[in-house]
């Protein structure tokens, strides 16, 4: 069946290496990753092989504080000691996450910057309700189950480098993997005090925060003026591909 | 006079276990009370007798830190000791906390999602800008004080869940109080990390959080297009009563 | 070069001692200020002189840390000794962030509010995420970089001392320098659990946080139906400047 979108990079978005590499090709800063929990020396989070649904995750500053939570983990049932090698130890990028929904058109040879979005993550974005008194001593991990998002809008002078991150992905997908995305893609960044994005997963389809801005973003509405949203973006590419006889151009 | 809405169920929303009564009966999860204090196993939120504008509450986790924390409340003069028996203690819920606008049509026979919202308090939601050691100095203690509201969207795989809740929501409504509930209610839910649903108050009225989508919500755009929201819903229904000649339903 | 708007005012808006004395004379609670650290008897922000970005800040809450925390920036080189008299040490209010976007019609004579939003600040919105254990052993120091902002929607009964706020705040503009604001103006705010809101900014110009509302802020829709946002109520009133042959006014 003919689907609207590139379906060769599917295979790229669920591999967290061939993710990476795509990212790293386009230029875009990613979080560090440690192979080796002896030489843990920030912050990290660590992801538990199969982990999902948000959760299977903890941090640690160390090594010293990474083996404790590790034996914590095996302890509770959580973890596997034949897992331990497996864990993925990444940089934890201390600033606030941000998502940028973008829409590659084939058909116009542009990049469309159509929404932002933050994260909205149970039960991390409530542990900071909860006084660190009373958190220390409940002994809290952070899970991180997608249960929604929240708009936002960004402070402008970031916005060239964003446009520039979305240009750039389009650019390598070309070269892995032509003609490149189709369409609509998400880009999931972390933005430090220091203005500077970090990516961290890139998303090669339609995401839920496009939801956010459905009839609503400041970006399509200034791109398109009103009742501009993901969706009909789509529907509008696939009416100019039969309208123009290239439909072939952008289903795979 | 004539007033749109359903006057019987306001006794229901004032009366917290009435409240509660409600929810249970129409299938909704909602966190555990605890009439013992010397039952406490894990995180609960301890609200004062007559607690009121979002102050009067603290956070225990055993028995020893309930009995800890109102002596010191004792101390302060923030509680008597004649109404320590009456403290309300409820499971916290581990999560992010979500607010859903419905709009019960008598008149359609239907069930409608208009909106969506998450609270913003004060000064619960400034606590986590606060490092966790200058938390610890100062000794906060959690106030819950409305001050706001900021849109959300709901991961998708949600929306069946929570529409189920409005159904049953009103379903129970027309058992306790025939018809039921007319025009705008709210459910104010907490959704954990395992994509659990716990409702934890009703409220049988419009409520400040619809504002957050005049002119704007996704969920009022995808049933309505473009320019509904909670207070032009109730005039169309008010309108629609007078044109079929049934107002009667609708007012009480 | 005429411009839309009150140049003179931005000599104001520069200006910390000279702001705080505006908007003390319209009546506007400020956060108290400390001139000398061993007064510190609640939770402060110490701001470096000189410090931007979002950086050069710390939190004391007595004479002791506000000392220990000096040591530590010299000796880690984040401050000079010779600088350690020039800090600034300003009350930290407890509560949540809201900024009023305001615009004041010299033509219309009227202040409208027209949209809200709440600050999106790297990294101090992001370490709510961060346990409180883990936050004590990496020893976070909070930085308040403006990366973007999210709407919200403010409680009722708050908006009529957010009008009042802007009306006063435009009324003291015009004594201090004749015609008073032109155009647009933010109020950046600490509301309380008391509901008490603390002003500590004003910035006499559009602000990003404008962005939240483009085509989307309930404020201005409740003001002037759909489609009405601060860039376009500028242009609005520079087009009524020229049909009234009164351009004059408005520029400086």
């Amino acid at each position: 069946v003919p689907m609207f979108g590139n379906r060769t990079l599917l295979s790229w978005e669920v591999d967290r290496e061939k993710q990476r590499e795509w990212l790293r090709r386009a230029g875009l800063k990613t979080p560090r990753i440690f192979r080796d929990p002896e030489r843990i020396d920030r912050l990290v989070i660590a992801k538990f092989p199969g982990a999902k649904g948000g959760k299977g995750y903890f941090l640690a500053d160390s090594p010293e504080t990474f083996r404790e939570k590790v034996e914590e983990m095996i302890r509770r049932g959580h973890l596997r000691s034949e897992d331990v090698e497996r864990i993925y130890l990444q940089e934890y990028i201390l600033g606030v996450n941000a998502y940028f929904q973008y829409f590659h058109s084939i058909l116009l040879g542009d990049v469309e910057l159509l929404g932002m979005d933050k994260r909205y993550e149970s039960a991390v974005d409530g542990i900071g309700r909860i006084p660190a008194a009373e958190q220390l001593r409940i002994g809290l991990n952070p899970t991180y189950t997608i249960v929604g998002n929240i708009p936002i809008t960004l402070r402008e002078s970031l916005l060239p480098e964003v446009l520039r991150m979305g240009d750039a992905t389009v650019k390598v997908s070309k070269e892995i993997s032509s003609p490149g995305i189709i369409g609509p893609f998400c880009l999931e960044t972390i933005i430090t005090d220091n203005l500077e994005i970090f990516a961290f997963e890139i998303s090669t389809r339609i995401v839920a925060g496009s939801n956010v801005g459905i009839g609503t973003s400041p970006y399509a509405y200034l791109r398109y003026g009103e009742g501009m949203y993901m969706g009909r973006r789509i529907a509008r590419e696939i009416r100019l591909g039969i309208e123009s006889e290239s439909l072939e151009r952008i289903v795979s």
